[in-house]
């Protein structure tokens, strides 16, 4: 006979993107979240009986409600309110929560990086040099909109006047004659300095807008591509547990994404 | 001055799943789609003017009501239905369209077993032997609901009775004394006929009876944990578009999932 | 103060390859092999006295010797002797072995595949079909070799006869019309029977003879490009070990490797 | 017919760490290269005639040399000398290099840092906390050195007094009480201190240091478990291509690594 040792389960991966504006200075967090149960729910295992059984999909739900609930300024804090929750439905006698953060240095008063920094690529080709960068995460959290594209009966996107704009810049340029070894560093400031130094009707109009500053800025630059994937941040609506929804829960998406690309020159 | 040399957009990694259901022998496809059109979109890039732009996320609505409107059966004809359907947009002149398949094998009339079978894994610490396995893809879409479970203010999941099952699943167990070299593949075997051989009230539920299955079936295994992630695979809504919704499409969805636990001893 | 409560080390993710060629039909298994030892090593951590610790670096021959020493046709015989080794060593307490298989499927006497088959790949770029594959892979281990290369003084490559050649495919095709779903199933036919079935003098040539075969095979088909990594198996030498070294033993490889283009018209 | 339309070959994911110990204040540069050729190689192809066709193994001799032969701070000159050498080979008509860098930020003299600064975690189970870091890679370049330990006929690896130590460090501890949302930047300020401000005979010395200074450091820290993979540099010798060998450059691995593990408590 089978004896059941150990059971737990629980949501995980939920990504929880927590945005506060502030006067005009955004802060934001950027956490993925496992929340872990243990209780009384042999006969879910054994019996196909699920009364009391919290959801995975409410667990996910309250990690979005609680971020929601009040500044998000520790993670123990929001830590522990979670934990508290859990315990306190009826079945559940354990629960376990473990956040990561994935932090964003600033850029502007609503504009961010994340990561390293940027791959810096060089490539030589026979006599030509080029530059490139790979994996530059950038955000900006205002001026930012979509509105008036094309409508149709497969259309569902509402019109939007103010979004979070995420993405992961790919870029690669063609150099005249040899660059000096801080062409590629100057080159990722123009790239970040354009990103959020102006509004943005469209991922098209922002990737336009870096290219066509790093041609203005950098006289040696022939040709610039610009790869731009829209990392989209779904706005989490919290209205529905009955909370004040100030639009400051966000769930960062990986599939699918938008690809936005385009090549300048001279 | 800058020149718009080339730009082109669209949606990437659309995860598209498609059931048919047949007459009770179900046929899946599982495909990740990746969509770019180009034409005149200048004024979008230097003027901030969207008019006449398709939205990508109408590109992604696109993907799955061709998927649900008529069979598919051919990714030529898919890929062409795409094709032709964007290439009708007014400012659309050229639509390319890339279709990935992730394969599965067939387990039973409505389940099914994805990628190369289950990483073999074995175990020895000082004299005691154990056997694992990794990365084994199964999927049912019959004999499978979530319902009876807990409900409160932060509860959104609908109940249902029929929904797509697919997880991941890790096991490690525990051999008196040493195994034989085709003890594992027996084990495997076992994990898999119990994976859809009784209808599935939760994913513990059928945890539980993979777990029973291995015990009962190999007298020298004592223990099991099993790991299932619950790889959500949402039904995608295509009444919306004037269809008719069969529930035949889904959006294989990879963060967040459920994680489900468990260990059976003797 | 701070207290050692518990301390382990080992070597992790040795690859170990080992070819039986038997009468001329050849057997492979393909492993991950990863180590761990306990004892008693706390001077090693708190006085800097590493006498009595084995090396991880004797750890990962360790995993090579005993695969060279006698036939590899049951895991657990393998990591019970790796095991028994290790725990005859005088200030080692305990011993954990944890093997995991990467399974290749028989497509000759000497070459296999490996994984899900490969994942297909449809295009549609306005009228035009084209296919493509990627992930296959495959490996051969007889009629392979590699010399008649240039030297020069950064040459250190020996020149051989017999060498294992294995590979991870990527194609792409363009059709004439429209292909069958069928289509794409015989391209990867032919593909694999391409490659090998013939001597392979260099990557090249075996690349070419599958451009070649399928533009041979399939009259719609009017452009292919292949690109193969060499995905280098390293013999590991045993002999030093006072072994028989009978060429058995090899060490797989991901950084760095070949990669060799090329595209093929009619 | 088939025609060769289209060919080039080279060496992928060559990776070069170069090391420039100056006056005691250490430089580093970490570069993954790609180098690729063309040229009249249409019988090796064809007729597996190999003469006059460089090997794969070649480039990436060349490259390591090329990056030991004279200062190494500038990519694009380096690039440029790597393709100026491939194309002053007979059969050559073309080559491409494409070089990334993979940025160390400095620790100390000989201490980096590189990546994002490590991933904070932060676990809550019931009441109890605790914090933990993730993917923090560091490396140092002096006072690391490995000699002493247990030899017998498996061992190869020689003693040295003189190595490069890299690791990507994986912690978790477990706090008395509630932290404060500081209290996770202050143990990550420890650790990278206590990582280089010592001589290192071992990982597991290094490892056991920085676990005491923790909970030296930080009184509400009452055990910590460290994991520290040993991302072998291996030093590659330029000797033998008629190069004054400085022991500057090394081959950065990822296949196997050794793992070390301990858990210190009050």
């Amino acid at each position: 006979m089978a004896r059941l040792a150990d059971d737990r389960y629980g949501k995980s991966a939920v990504r929880v993107f927590k945005l506060e504006r502030g006067d005009g200075r955004h802060t934001v967090r950027d956490l993925t979240v496992d929340i872990e149960l243990t209780g009384d729910f042999a006969a879910v295992h054994t019996a196909g009986d699920n009364r009391g059984l919290p959801a995975t999909d409410t667990m996910r739900n309250v990690a979005y409600a609680i971020a929601a609930d009040g500044p998000l300024d520790s993670l123990p804090r929001y830590a522990a309110r979670l934990v508290e929750h859990f315990r306190e439905l009826e079945r559940v006698t354990g629960a376990s929560v473990e956040v990561r953060e994935h932090p964003w240095a600033r850029l502007g008063d609503a504009a961010f990086e994340r990561g390293h920094g940027g791959t810096r690529v060089h490539r030589c080709a026979d006599g030509a040099h080029g530059g490139g960068i790979e994996d530059l995460l950038v955000l900006r959290s205002a001026g930012s909109g979509f509105s008036g594209f094309e409508r149709d009966r497969f259309t569902t996107l509402p019109e939007t006047e103010d979004r979070i704009v995420a993405t992961i810049v790919t870029a690669d340029w063609d150099h005249d004659g040899t660059p000096d070894e801080s062409a590629w560093g100057a080159v990722r400031e123009t790239l970040l300095a354009a990103f959020h130094d102006a509004p943005s009707p469209s991922v098209q109009f922002t990737l336009h807008r870096m290219g066509e500053a790093v041609l203005d800025a950098h006289a040696d630059v022939a040709r610039i591509r610009l790869v731009l994937p829209n990392v989209h941040h779904l706005p989490f609506d919290v209205s529905r547990f009955g909370l004040d929804d100030r639009g400051e829960v966000f769930q960062p998406t990986t599939e699918p994404f938008g690809r936005i690309e385009a090549t300048l020159e001279r």
